[in-house]
């Protein structure tokens, strides 16, 4: 946690000590009274939160938050449903990359059971992006969508976006040579079984480049780093 | 498991069915005797195995391997030590990218006693390697150095290779702009809390480059994944 984050009402009311935050504050930043973090409200401001009391079951926290926060990265991400082992990864990897949205879809290939996870069910996946973006010294989380399927998922995404998706087998190119410089990115990256052949043509109906990352076959989650890094490289880290 | 990987010794005798590959073989890929499935010997050759006979205890396997496999990259990663659960994640994915090999070295500002995890003193560093490879279905294993000094680490590698080390605070250009045609790469990700004074002043003595992956502090096995990504995605995923 390199910011500590908080709901827009949470920072009206003490902080419980049973709150995971405040046992940071204490026992790793090591914070007393009097003390300031870096600390920010969630997609809202960022600044400094000054631990004003400790109570015998609650921390006071006096709040200075004035600083804007820079917005995500236009890349909006489409990746198959996995296990939750794997896509608890990759909702903390990419939000910390700083992509704009992650659309979790449903793939021919892709267990159904996947999207009734508890990760799903419980608002758990909530908790992997506030931590992803703590980590990125961000308050911004990327929009999230669950369960729907590859063609709902791209008729409601940019148009103007350059569009590729991730491909083992049917790749022209690989996703370097695939990127030209442009406003906006949507990456496509299928289950771990791969696309079908009905999955095939909806990508390259609706305009999506197949592109490879190497020859070797990557865990989704290490595909997702590899190849969002590839698109921020080219395009923002300057 | 894109392959199951076999010790040199191993070939020459039945698979014990309390082995975790002889499950893999049974239960997920479903073979039965006379299916055959795609093995190799690590750091060796690859091919078929074909499943001769399920005893009451064991499988007895038929090895058919003639294939070369590729090298690994000519890129060499230099890691601080970190906590067990991060470097599992950096043995995996590392090797599944395909580097040649793997330095985890004592940094000034990285926990003592992170060199002595179980990881490290039980050889289980070893299995994430050879879970990587049969990711990436290769047989080869990079070579991994464990808890030598930066200098130790930086003047027994080619001195020939392009060298650069992550930096968030020093960095004078993107790891992409740092990056230039050439035939072999040194990447050098710090620990957790950074670089010290006088770190730094040993990698610029030593001719790295410092680079940056953006403005977002990203977690090490991140920026390992991203920056190995960067550089392959430049030189070798054409």
């Amino acid at each position: 946690m390199n910011i500590i984050l908080f709901e827009p009402k949470e920072i009206d009311y003490p902080l419980p000590l049973a709150d995971e935050r405040a046992g940071h504050i204490l026992n790793v930043l090591e914070r007393r009274v009097g003390d300031s973090f870096d600390a920010g409200i969630i997609n809202g401001a960022k600044g400094k939160g000054m631990l004003k009391e400790i109570r015998e079951n609650e921390l006071v926290i006096d709040f200075q938050l004035n600083e804007e926060t820079a917005s995500p990265f236009p890349v909006d991400l489409v990746v198959g449903l996995s296990r939750p082992q794997t896509n608890r990864k990759i909702l903390q990897e990419a939000t910390s990359l700083g992509v704009r949205s992650i659309h979790f879809i449903t793939t021919e290939r892709g267990e159904p059971s996947y999207a009734s996870s508890r990760l799903w069910t419980t608002g758990e996946w909530r908790r992997h992006l506030i931590s992803g973006a703590a980590q990125a010294f961000s308050t911004r989380l990327p929009a999230v969508a669950i369960g729907q399927s590859l063609l709902e998922t791209i008729e409601k995404l940019e148009t103007a976006s350059l569009r590729i998706a991730l491909d083992n087998y049917e790749a022209t190119s690989s996703l370097e040579s695939a990127l030209v410089d442009t406003q906006s990115f949507t990456l496509c990256i299928g289950s771990e079984r791969g696309w079908t052949g009905g999955e095939r043509k909806v990508l390259k109906d609706s305009g999506f480049a197949m592109a490879h990352l190497g020859q070797r076959p990557l865990r989704t989650e290490t595909a997702v780093v590899s190849g969002v890094s590839i698109i921020l490289s080219r395009s923002v880290w300057k």
